[in-house]
């Protein structure tokens, strides 16, 4: 075996299996995106792309065994990032029916729904959508406007629009092929609203035609996805059976009573929500899926192409240059850090979902960590992605490489599943309520009301929970001892550790300061901090990623590949200190002339790494003949 | 008058007349792009578009009157950069005739070729294009593969593209419309090499079919710019006869004997490229203008739109939450600061252009300011447009809303018109090299050997030509005086001056190490400081353009325009120190404590500034009804 194959196993992890079977058939499937097709054509192929998967088990995998699939989650959650390899409109087509609209079923519904419903969709017998964004809020969920009246007299429920702003919107599939939407409406009976539920509501006859009092229309073209059928949906009093809400977290009974597991209204509507983490999982790591492939692509281009040196007949590899190096090593490291920690939460939620009865603490941790990967890797993709677009000059800018289509298509993933700002604030609220508090709503005022009385101990437990990353801590050299000491792991570990721990005491201090009370005062408090909040889920995530690739690396059983990563893990976390060096410098974590060091051990650390540039890519595992980038073929 | 137009004024600049031009006639030609299109469609209407726009008389002003032109650069260049506020592709396809294509025309050639071209361009009774830009070499364009070779026998030079690497490539009318390339080639007579000429070769009949041994082909769908017809071309030993040569740098006789005003090769190769100076200045002029709608759309969306709050009924403008006043209050500060540098930019390049014999020395900083502004400009507009679509949501991804159309359309420009990062290069290069030397190449073996003894006063001398900047710098208040004085201009331009006199002076001293005659060593030496020397070129240009912000306000008759202006120009220079305020803490230009200040300065800006969201983005003169954007109409 290669030292390429060596990465590659340890950055494959736990279903590397998966991974496997998707590079041997996925191929076969011919999947690559086609510009020459029309919109029409290009939804058309991307709803037959999806039958050809229905064969390779990754949709089945998603569901439990009693309800038709093979219950295994983290098999679906591979697999579907895999997808992004090939083509990203299949694999958010399929992520809405698979994940969404499947997982809204089998999460949010009880047998009668997993009966009626789990194996047809496994297999195409039936679309679906996911319908919950309104044109009026997305963000804020919770306010959604469509509403659901109980009407006792016929025993159903009246699903309705009222207003513009509640218009179903960018819904994946409502354009065309959806024959039901999992719709997401205000439960209203006796009077009384008691939030936000799903409803399996048909929209279309089997011609595509809307049913009675449904309106479908279309989004157009989008900045990529061209795919993907996303519409709109506006419902003028549609009538549906009583059976049709997904009652596992809200019951209604015949005579219009109301009854749910969940008390509070803001816990249960989390509750819910947190069931449906699965979609996170998979769009964070599609975008880093689809974000490997730029790299690769990026990184064979500038391992082919030379311009300009000492003369015509020595011109320089672009991978040669040390501008070029700074733009594409530190993506490549952070593409890996990412990799083990999506790994590390792949293996979480699957534990978690495959438990008979998971542990809320955790549950919650889960769903914090999927949140903040979420916008991390989603914005890495899309910073990372566009490097590999310049650093490819004009060849980049075609079609035929690639490239644009990979940014086009993953651009909205910084937005769809949570728009990446709320994520981090979701995650920094819920560090700074201790995860003690039961109300979990992202309003502002909320998060100013609950904030903790102190987050110090946050930071400890989590770290206790991995005696390595202590172990690394407590060895760590001393402050003074040499420049050196950045490359310790441990002492890198101690410095995004203490970094987090500031971050989010000083954000618990201000927030305090609020008269919690005074809904306008609390508001201003939490305003004037809200970059301050938003920074301290990133730095919180950051630390998690370095924990995630050190534990990773211990994994990993080949020598040779573990000295390799621990350089690339370096990397990452050099260039993770220098992005916010200001930060150290100020706050008297390095002194001017360590954190000089800084810019200098990463310069090394490239001219050490790029002898392996092609090692790493290879550790990818995007097989060459899938790259899809017509200027490696020449 | 109000507000709005006060500022509108001050930022229209000189050519405010074109501006308003354009706003008034380019809303009734129906430019909008149209995604329903297919490709064919778009190209086609582009060209049907590029029509229109002769009576604007914007095509005519860019050539001198006595070749049919009206002899205003000034003008033409302000009529470009309106274009890529209505559509891109159509600013790209004018760009290409009648900057690209007339200019070299113009500037490369003489009296037989203006007569007989011209007029005839600029009708489009002759449509060109820019055949530069070779598959196997872009940044280094003088390493081009296409030769001239010139046939003593028949008075003909032979047009041959030798390798596959020597194709044309890119090259926007190359797929379908121009009907004849200018073509860069390097010319050889009596077995010399006399280095890249401009050639005019015919490339197809008046039906579009390929002249003999003239092979174009179409580079397909892109990024963006679908009405832009790239594509390829291979020469197969054409021959064209003697006079096609633009002979005004280089002239072979009838017995094939080459002479030239220039004799140094590079030094004629630099003169020519320089000539085309305006290329740049049009692109990155495009770039901010798209940046300014896109920034306009997000703006007046963020004033519109509200999500979360204290209620349900009093929720919050997403302007006025801290995070989003964070994103896109000072990108809208930057785009101000580079309209003011670009219409200073634009004033020079006029008044050059319509000089007879414009002074070399200041051609040359021209090209260095137009070549620094450009790679400025185009990143801006790249991660403006970026964060524009990114902070519209779900809404900002749709083709109706425009902002995915900007992003894709303008993310070439930082690869045309020269690679941002080379570019960067070539500005350091200038200054490095004090202007002084004659071999004005780009390879980095050049840089190192002519890397001057000391640039300790290039940047007073820059700084001494404007009296109100010294003026200033040397009224600011002393560093320890008290923390605001960081909101000081003088105070200010004393930072940006100082990080660019010790950032040019350090890496200096780097490449002087370096043994001059040993070119292995001297590119490692290069190599090892690239970053460094990148650098220079991006502080130098911050500088330029703080200054042309401060040039600007103080031009502004309207006070309290004026007051508004200066906290935008705050805005802009603390953020910009901000992004780089390790180094200021590092290099003991900011003590820790006063660096602090800096985030809650700017924190103070925005508070400041917020009211006047509408002005700033009325200020742009982008008019509301022809954003395009489909979202800010419901």
């Amino acid at each position: 075996m290669t030292l390429s194959d060596e990465v590659r196993i340890a950055l494959d992890g736990k279903w590397r299996h998966v991974r496997e079977q998707s590079r041997k058939e996925l191929p076969a499937l011919d999947l690559a995106y086609d510009h020459s097709l029309t919109l029409e054509q290009a939804r058309m192929r991307g709803l037959e792309q999806m039958r050809k998967l229905v064969p390779t088990g990754i949709p089945a995998a998603g569901f439990r065994p009693e309800n038709g699939g093979t219950g295994d989650p983290g098999m679906a959650v591979t697999g579907i990032g895999m997808l992004a390899q090939f083509d990203l409109s299949l694999m958010v087509k399929a992520g809405v029916q698979w994940g969404l609209f499947g997982g809204a079923i089998e999460n949010l519904g009880t047998k009668k729904h997993h009966d009626l419903y789990v194996r047809d969709l496994i297999n195409l017998d039936l679309i679906g959508c996911f319908a919950m964004t309104e044109t009026g809020h997305g963000s804020d969920v919770q306010s959604i406007e469509t509403t659901a009246t109980y009407d006792l007299a016929t025993q159903e429920f009246v699903i309705n629009s009222p207003t513009p702003s509640s218009r179903k919107d960018y819904i994946g599939g409502a354009a065309l092929h959806a024959e039901v939407g999992a719709v997401f409406a205000q439960l209203i009976t006796k009077g009384e609203n008691h939030g936000v539920h799903c409803f399996v509501v048909p929209l279309r006859d089997k011609k595509g035609k809307d049913l009675p009092g449904v309106t479908t229309s279309d989004c157009g073209h989008k900045g990529g996805l061209g795919g993907v059928d996303n519409g709109r949906i506006m419902f003028d009093n549609v009538r549906i059976p009583r059976d049709n809400l997904l009652n596992k977290y809200g019951q209604v009974d015949e005579g219009g009573t109301y009854s749910s597991p969940v008390d509070n209204i803001n816990r249960r509507f989390f509750t819910m929500l947190g069931t449906l983490v699965r979609g996170r999982v998979s769009v964070g790591g599609s975008a880093s899926a689809a974000c490997e492939v730029a790299l690769s692509i990026a990184g064979r281009y500038a391992l082919e192409r030379r311009q300009f040196g000492a003369s015509p007949e020595e011109e320089v590899l672009l991978m040669d240059y040390r501008m070029h190096q700074r733009r594409l090593l530190p993506l490549i490291a952070k593409s890996y850090a990412y990799r083990f920690a999506q790994n590390q939460l792949t293996a979480r939620m699957h534990r978690l979902q495959t438990t008979d009865a998971p542990d809320a603490q955790e549950s919650r941790e889960l769903e914090g960590r999927a949140a903040g990967l979420k916008a991390a890797q989603t914005w890495h993709a899309t910073k990372a992605i566009q490097e590999a677009r310049e650093a490819c000059g004009g060849a980049g800018y075609l079609a035929e490489n690639r490239l644009t289509t990979l940014k086009g298509d993953t651009d909205v993933f910084t937005t769809f599943e949570g728009d990446n700002h709320v994520l981090f604030q979701l995650v920094a609220k819920e560090l700074l309520t201790s995860y003690a508090q039961e109300v979990g709503g992202l309003d502002p005022v909320g998060l100013v009301r609950f904030a903790a009385g102190t987050v110090a101990d946050v930071v400890k437990e989590r770290t206790a929970a991995s005696q390595l990353i202590q172990r690394l801590i407590d060895a760590r050299p001393g402050k003074s001892d040499d420049d050196h000491d950045l490359l310790d792991r441990g002492a890198q570990l101690s410095l995004f550790e203490d970094r987090e721990q500031h971050v989010l005491e000083t954000a618990a201090r201000r927030l305090r300061r609020a008269d919690k009370n005074d809904p306008a005062a609390a508001f201003a408090v939490f305003n004037a901090a809200q970059d301050h909040v938003i920074r301290a889920g990133r730095v919180h995530i950051d630390r998690i990623v370095l924990e995630a690739f050190t534990a990773g690396i211990a994994r990993c059983e080949n020598e040779e590949a573990q000295d390799l990563l621990r350089d690339v893990c370096s990397l990452y976390a050099l260039t993770t200190i220098e992005e916010d060096l200001a930060w150290f410098m100020g706050h008297n974590r390095l002194a001017d002339t360590r954190a000089k060091t800084v810019t200098s051990l990463v310069n090394e650390l490239l001219v050490k790494l790029r002898p392996h540039t092609l090692t790493l890519i290879e550790g990818f595992g995007v097989p060459e003949e899938s790259l899809g980038a017509e200027m490696l073929n020449s």
